[in-house]
């Protein structure tokens, strides 16, 4: 029915590119450090720390920016690639991938409620800006996607044929989730650097540059999990549909 | 060698959903006039209006969001669409896809240019934000995108194996592009709201509503665009694919 050539394009149309998801995994878990390194630098060196609660406010609300990135982006990412970068079996990586979002989930709503924390305590308003209201938005998007993903494909789980058809729409909108988590994350970046501008802090100094440049490693981190999902696992077997 | 049941799995694996894409198209269009109507509404009602020169050199910066919506996302948005969304033949629709894209890259370079012209007439700096860095690196990236789908696929057209091998990587880079478009428009919105707000608008005034639920409706109008993308058209040969 097809020709040799037909046949090579119908291969690509899958979206299946033709990159080793393995090699590209590595740079997702370097960039992830590089990422968890910088966000610390900044809140630890820059901020003046961390702290659950403290006179100073501003090591409360500190804990917000550790958090988001290191649960919803770097749990999250790695838990999006965990089909394509480990070297399990099947079941074994469901369970990790369930059990990433899930500490993905949970770090995420702490870090949430350290930044109404803040704001509480130090009488700022709240949810008025569109990263505030996104990242509702999100987390309880990422909530109802992890119940429907634990229901449906883990326990008590669907049957074969709502497996097969919801696959295909749970990858998509997670994958849509997560670039509003990552673009929703260069949202609190500018809004913190604004504020900080407003505030004194020179436009072109060395805090400045830090935070965009985290901001950049974020959306760079982001596009290696989603290239590395949308990329062949050097084993067949491993491919992200074969979750069903 | 495929079961009925596998090859339903197969046909949805590679990722084109079983929506009409020309359905989602309408959602498109009705977000895009939607939109255009809100910027146009807060530059000329809430900021004062639009002006190539003017005295008042916040005139000069409205023309920049009200340009980049018009040409970026929407003219790009459309552009991405347009095999998908029209009833013409594919080198009809190849020739629209290419001007619209063109259409959106000059609006938006004048748009970036009314940037500047404002910051550089009111001794403001220049590309020290987030926002700035994202669209300059935007802009350059939409240019090369463009030169090359020319070459390659327009004029003077690359070998039969070149286009299919450049193809998916085309669809890929452009949607990756255009995430970074409707994102960096966010963090434009966010960024300009929270000036005016630091300069004294209500955090929950009218204005303040108006800029984020703008910027959610280029969101979602971003999101329906990618969505129509994926999706198959109602004639099997305007599959996106079939631009090669």
């Amino acid at each position: 029915m097809f020709s040799r050539s037909d046949e090579k394009l119908e291969e690509e149309e899958d979206m299946g590119l033709q990159i080793n998801a393995l090699h590209l995994s590595y740079v997702v878990h370097v960039l992830g450090v590089v990422g968890v390194v910088m966000v610390l630098v900044w809140n630890i060196s820059f901020r003046g720390g961390l702290a659950w609660s403290s006179s100073n406010k501003n090591l409360i609300f500190n804990v917000h920016p550790v958090l988001m990135l290191i649960g919803l982006i770097i749990m999250g990412g790695e838990a999006i690639i965990s089909y394509k970068a480990l070297p399990f079996k099947k079941a074994e990586k469901k369970l990790i991938h369930l059990i990433l979002h899930a500490i993905a989930l949970i770090l995420g709503i702490i870090g949430i409620y350290m930044a109404f924390k803040n704001h509480n305590e130090s009488g700022l308003a709240n949810l008025y800006s569109l990263h505030s209201w996104i990242g509702i938005g999100v987390i309880v998007l990422y909530g109802i996607q992890w119940i429907y993903g634990f229901l449906v494909f883990f326990y008590p789980g669907g049957t074969g044929d709502l497996r097969r058809e919801s696959l295909p729409w749970h990858v998509l909108f997670g994958m849509f989730l997560y670039i509003l988590v990552v673009a929703n994350s260069a949202l609190g970046f500018l809004e913190k650097l604004t504020f900080l501008e407003s505030s004194g802090i020179d436009k072109y100094g060395s805090e400045a540059f830090l935070v965009n440049f985290t901001a950049i490693v974020a959306i760079l981190y982001g596009t290696f999990v989603l290239l590395t999902a949308l990329s062949r696992a050097p084993d067949e077997d491993n491919h992200t549909y074969s979750a069903i």
